[in-house]
């Protein structure tokens, strides 16, 4: 299946998907199951609350705090990762890069490995959140549920792409020291609406995944109206991705409420761990279904090309698994730019995602679309059916460790874990 | 000709277009001149003297004045307007609502009238500036002419639109007494780059003329960098038309530029008095070519309907007339929902104005026309030759005076004043 681009009038082409998916399968050694998934009213009322949960949703940044405080089950011995389970010995570079750079940041020689996703917390890229680490604490006020993130570092060199030298331990220790009192002050005049930034920032050419220009622009405004120092104000003017962590915590809150509905079908994670790509399905959310990450095809920064990337890595697929990122990306023809392809695959790539989705969000309206809602809430069973692989633009780190970013791009989703899950809920439990 | 939504695929209809400058022809009693005319070496250099000197401005926000301290040949029994010259007994109800709330702020009985546009300023709606109002002095840091233009107040009852109370006048004098020296300290650490917040905000959603919260917010940015005050930046905070005024004198500026190269058809001015639309053309400058204003079409607030809009009024053209307003619509399908139109009559807004514009600015890219240059420089001979008139967007006042914006639409430029100006052109001098 191409990435984006070469899919035209996706909602008019269902046969021409069909050949598509057909190729696809041969590729990736697929069958459509014989037992397809009949409709099963336990299972569509089942989505239809989860979905509607997500769709309720309203993040809000509530406050800031270290690691080991705030986040639950976190300890001093424990470092968090992005996407699905991972052994030391099958991390990628960044993955190792990141990890070691946290080690030396703690002054500790080893430390336990746990996902962020299994801490409510979700990191972008090698996602590593360690135990004296700042975080953000964001809320679904209509939910309650809380979910967490590390402070955005900034491009370039930067512990989340696998650089782990003594200016990323400075600057980590910088955001430790200074700007997260100056957040935390800031943060004591009351919650900071997430929702309505998101809201007005998909309108403004961001997806909120690769583009968080005008989220970070709304923020800063909130900010400096609660007098939020230069410094710190300035360090965010300088990082138009400051805005990722809190769109990635809001949008983690968002999924868990509808994670909290069994028996359904709803997807409620994807996370890569540079090394494996997983989902969390609102049925059993307790379980993974894994594939190999694939590698991202995109745009190189310098001189890097695309033998420099390593496999997808990041929990910021949470993004898209809200209906923003890559489902978004008609709201964002500018990234374009960062990522490849041309405005009209931008309009594609959220056309087609309607096919595997539940639910259009009214919160999240794509002027480009006339206003429609982003689509949101992804069916493991419309992924099957369709073979539409949900598409995730994303950051590309090299795969050595201690490099940092070569790159953004494109990728899609493997089929595999989609299939296992359907199997999984298609087999009477 | 529909104001927009009709036109489709603009580029490749020139037979359909054809038919639709027939019918508006027989209704503004207009033929095709029959001394058409032929390419001339001459103008056809001025032209592209004049329009690169348009595409080479690059406007700074450099100062900020009172109005007889800074404007050229502005005097104490002096109020400036919008549009073309206007004796005050033809003066619209906006216009004379505008007009009087300024002579009590300056606590007059009356005074002289002259354009904005006399004076190198502009100002939207009835664009009135007295000269004791603040006013932005913004330079094309490539020629070095400099423009003018008063603060925006905001939304709501605001003396552009005719609104005159106390309320009002309070609000401007509080502009006077603590924003506008707080602007001038800030603009003291050096001029504010407005072109590249323009190029950004082009790409954020914005079309400068009635979306401007993307400009704003990164406006907002740089000043709270440099320290302004809480509360001049909460009243910016709460005005996402702030940037405005300052994208018109930047407009002005590069205008004006194009403007100093004579013999040639390019337009270097658009605007409006609420009863008159006039332009001026490079080739002669000081001579207006007029016509009565049409009502502009648009959705309005409240219960107010189209019988309460005024004709069109305000310098704010100048942003079409610098390619940016309803020729950059297709970079800003969210201002559909201000002045009506779908996201895909956006677009071809933006599309049919390259019919009648002379070059694409490279710094203006639209994101989605796949970052294309915004159609830039209206040429009269081009104009009269296609029967395509000039689109912009604009807000609506209530044709009362005292009462204020009543909505935001859609108008074309008149066709009369452009066919003057070829006519007058067409004849040897």
């Amino acid at each position: 299946m191409p990435l984006i681009g070469e899919v035209r009038a996706v909602t008019a082409g269902a046969a021409m998907l069909a050949d598509q998916v057909r190729a696809e399968q041969l590729r990736v050694d697929w069958r459509p199951p014989i037992d397809r998934l009949s409709p099963d009213p336990m299972v569509e009322a089942a989505n239809r609350d989860a979905v509607g949960r997500m769709l309720a949703a309203r993040p809000a940044w509530v406050g800031l705090g270290v690691a080991t405080d705030v986040i639950p089950r976190m300890r001093s011995d424990l470092l968090l990762h992005s996407g699905p389970p991972l052994r030391l010995d099958q991390a990628s570079g960044p993955m190792r890069g990141a990890l070691e750079g946290a080690l030396r940041l703690e002054g500790r020689d080893s430390a336990d490995l746990d996902p962020c996703h299994h801490h409510m917390a979700v990191g972008p890229m090698a996602g590593v959140i360690s135990p004296s680490m700042p975080v953000v604490v964001v809320e679904d006020r209509t939910s309650g549920l809380r979910a967490y993130s590390n402070l955005n570092e900034g491009l370039g060199k930067v512990l989340r792409y696998g650089a782990n030298d003594e200016t990323v331990l400075e600057r980590l220790r910088w955001l430790a020291r200074v700007l997260a009192p100056d957040l935390a002050r800031a943060l004591k005049a009351g919650p900071i609406d997430l929702a309505a930034i998101n809201q007005k920032a998909l309108q403004m050419g961001d997806e909120l995944h690769n583009r968080h220009r005008a989220a970070t622009s709304l923020l800063f405004r909130e900010l400096a109206l609660r007098g939020l120092p230069t410094d710190s104000l300035r360090f965010i003017d300088q990082n138009d991705y400051f805005y990722l962590n809190l769109a990635m915590a809001g949008a983690k809150a968002a999924c868990e409420a509808a994670a909290a509905v069994p028996a359904g079908t709803l997807v409620v994670t994807m996370a890569r761990n540079g090394t494996e790509f997983g989902i969390r399905v609102s049925g059993e959310p307790s379980r993974w279904f894994t594939a190999p990450a694939e590698v991202p095809v995109g745009l190189f920064l310098g001189s890097y090309t695309q033998d420099d990337a390593n496999p997808d890595i990041g929990d910021s697929a949470i993004t898209e698994t809200y209906g923003l990122g890559g489902f978004a990306m008609a709201a964002a023809p500018a990234i374009t730019a960062v990522v490849g392809g041309t405005a009209r695959s931008a309009l594609d790539a959220t056309l087609e995602m309607y096919e595997i989705t539940l639910a259009e969000n009214p919160q999240h309206q794509i002027a480009a679309l006339d206003f429609r809602g982003s689509p949101t809430g992804i069916d493991v069973r419309r992924v099957v059916e369709t073979g539409v692989q949900p598409l995730i633009n994303t950051g590309i780190a090299h795969r050595q460790a201690g490099i940092g970013q070569v790159g953004a791009g494109l990728v899609r989703a493997p089929l595999e874990p989609f299939v296992a899950a359907f199997r999984h809920f298609n087999v009477p439990q």
